[in-house]
């Protein structure tokens, strides 16, 4: 597949045909994790986190050990060289000695790209700002897959901070490369996605985008509802956080008009944006979401270090 | 024994019987390391601590890792999504899709059982506030069985902090179910055991207690010596706690009139509650009950995972 | 070679044909590390970091791992129990249960040795205060033994910090033991190497010293550059701090007239004290330096374990 020993920084760095390889190596992981779990023996994960994030680290660590790895890193930039002043080129000249692949997250846009051209290991970055999360739009495709069969002929609905969150903007650019895929975006007016953001969709891509501040009134057309936290740290004032926070939370009520097959979906952690008495309805699939995320991951390590095949 | 997929909250969860095997396949591992070098090969252990607590933690590491296992998780909730107002519920339900088992550390009584009722992999109390801490019972109790042969037939002292010491009221607790043990409470007025445990174990395990404020009274007629540190931070005032923390030293001089076979056992880590010169009395085990923790996690870890028969 | 169950806290506890050993054994590994990637099955590290070194510890855990062993650790004492009071040697005697050899790094000259004398298990200084750093000293010597082919005949300038730089202190003394070593140090006045250390180096192993302000002057006749980070922490107020650091910065153009097979070194990080271009000179081996400090530390605890015979 011409994978090994390649980078991956944006969702764009592949192409469809490489993604969907991904994707369906992540499930056959998944239908049968035995066959796999020895074939990165011997394999070393560098985990650089610039930044905390619990979550990826602990998935990209899983994969890694899933697979019959091991791990080592950093979880917090304050242990780390970096308070001694030293450039990540020359941190990642070092690192690659130590481990066969590495993953970064880091607070600066830009971060992991600078940091793949000084790597002699194939770097995955693990969200770098408000920029970049490629490997959490893997784990949207992969559930995608999973519970609709393919990633065709759907109607995406996306719920919440559509202006600043990346993993929206992420997710919308790589299923737009996907066939006959069209959006709705349900906001408030002040978190809109950004307009350059919404020009390039529907100019490079041609995909269908409806704007609308109801979620109620687009629920029964929709195939996938792809709910997002509106964070407190966006707002520039208290009364406005509190004003919007609460008008697009997911209730088990407002879900009786929507499809039997709805796809609901969440890239975690979630705050409030999803009442707990959604958790238990068969739509809701953020856990199995979350759970897919390290087989995808198995399968792109695998797939980056060549040992799949 | 039927404690495959079982959590591990209080220790009274397990009874005497599930206890009791826990225990002897715990010595029969000490005995005979290399035999269950593997039995956890492909297992993976989370280690979720919203504290830190060295100790503790790396004594689950290195029983995981012994047996053949791998480790993943946070050793301190500010690294942690919890920051990001995730519910304890939300964390399991993403981290039991990591790990195939978890042991939890949380500064909040209740957390490790709120969170057990989310999680679908066996899932260790590792201490919840003042509140329990099982595996450091398990590892009272192994130590009595490795130097005592059996639980029974025994007087037992515990001198210290009585009132908030979370590891005495635990151990007393588990203690007075096993055959004919009784109890010398040696502790300043202000630290003597909590009334409704006192009475508690009085009516529902009829054991015998003697309080005392004088260790040297007794010591000549114990089986075992449990001391315990007397927390600064217990304290209301500075003077209370000078005035009080040397008053329960046990030194090398006190323990002339103490029998032959007294065990002295200790949960560390130790101030100053212990002298150094201690330390080389044969009697003193608080080392070899640290070593033994280990070995009682390892049985456990395998009894709850079901890979030990 | 008699190196198993040993500790290693100066490098002047080893012999030079011990030394000589360790380090031919890691160029053994480096030409063949598949060789050695089983022989620390089983085995535990532990990494006692009391005070954060990503660098030194990630080197050791990518050594343990690529030898197919384990670890497990603290990277910073904030989270350990040293908190609660406890002393090194009740850490240590708990410690040297859960793992079978330990690398400690410590704020406090001294303290490594005195762990050393409660550990069952072979301890590792990684460095203690501004005193030793014994496995940066390997480092050092197998860079020189792998681009000189071996330790003898041979001028080695060192330019930067001499008087706090422990890295140098450790390596000057060191290779005094080699056969026909001399030395040129270069520094300003105020970080010339302490006067009983020259006073050492003179009378105890007979070498060579020169001693110079200007890094020019000698380019042309040295076979080796070892380089050092002027540390702003080091000086007393910014305004010396501003006028020093740049005065021993190594350029492209200050290498044209130094010897075609000079060989470049630094402990890293660097801060800015070798210019960017110089990067991409044959002779700048200090990336291929950290690396070959991993093969070094596979060597040395394959040694202490007593497994690589």
């Amino acid at each position: 597949m011409g994978l090994k020993g390649r980078h991956l920084i944006d969702p764009n760095d592949f192409t469809i045909e490489e993604i969907q390889h991904i994707i369906d190596l992540g499930l056959k992981i998944y239908q049968n994790p035995e066959k796999y779990s020895e074939i990165c023996k011997g394999k070393i994960l560098g985990t650089l986190f610039y930044e905390p994030s619990t979550r990826t680290r602990l998935s990209f660590e899983s994969a890694m050990l899933k697979m019959g790895g091991t791990v080592l890193g950093f979880s917090d930039a304050n242990t780390s060289s970096v308070k001694k002043g030293e450039s990540i080129a020359d941190t990642i000249r070092c690192m690659d000695d130590y481990v066969d692949i590495l993953v970064m997250r880091h607070p600066r846009e830009g971060a992991p790209l600078l940091a793949s051209q000084f790597s002699t290991v194939p770097l995955i970055n693990g969200g770098d700002g408000g920029h970049q999360h490629p490997t959490q739009t893997l784990t949207d495709l992969i559930t995608i897959q999973e519970y609709k069969q393919e990633i065709k002929n759907l109607k995406v609905a996306f719920c919440g901070d559509l202006l600043f969150g990346r993993t929206v903007h992420s997710l919308l650019k790589t299923l737009s490369r996907f066939p006959n895929i069209s959006f709705v975006l349900v906001s408030p007016k002040e978190l809109q996605i950004p307009y350059h953001l919404k020009q390039e969709l529907i100019e490079k891509y041609q995909v269908e985008i409806t704007e609308t501040s109801s979620l109620e009134e687009y629920l029964p057309h929709i195939d996938i509802l792809y709910m997002t936290r509106i964070q407190k740290e966006r707002f520039f004032n208290e009364e406005d956080y509190v004003k919007l926070k609460d008008s697009y939370i997911l209730s088990r009520n407002k879900l009786a008009s929507s499809k039997e097959d709805l796809l609901i979906m969440h890239p975690l952690p979630r705050v409030n944006e999803i009442s707990y008495d959604v958790d238990d309805d068969p739509r809701a699939k953020y856990f199995e979401q979350a759970k897919l995320g390290v087989y995808v991951r198995m399968a792109l390590m695998a797939s980056l270090l060549g040992v799949n095949e």
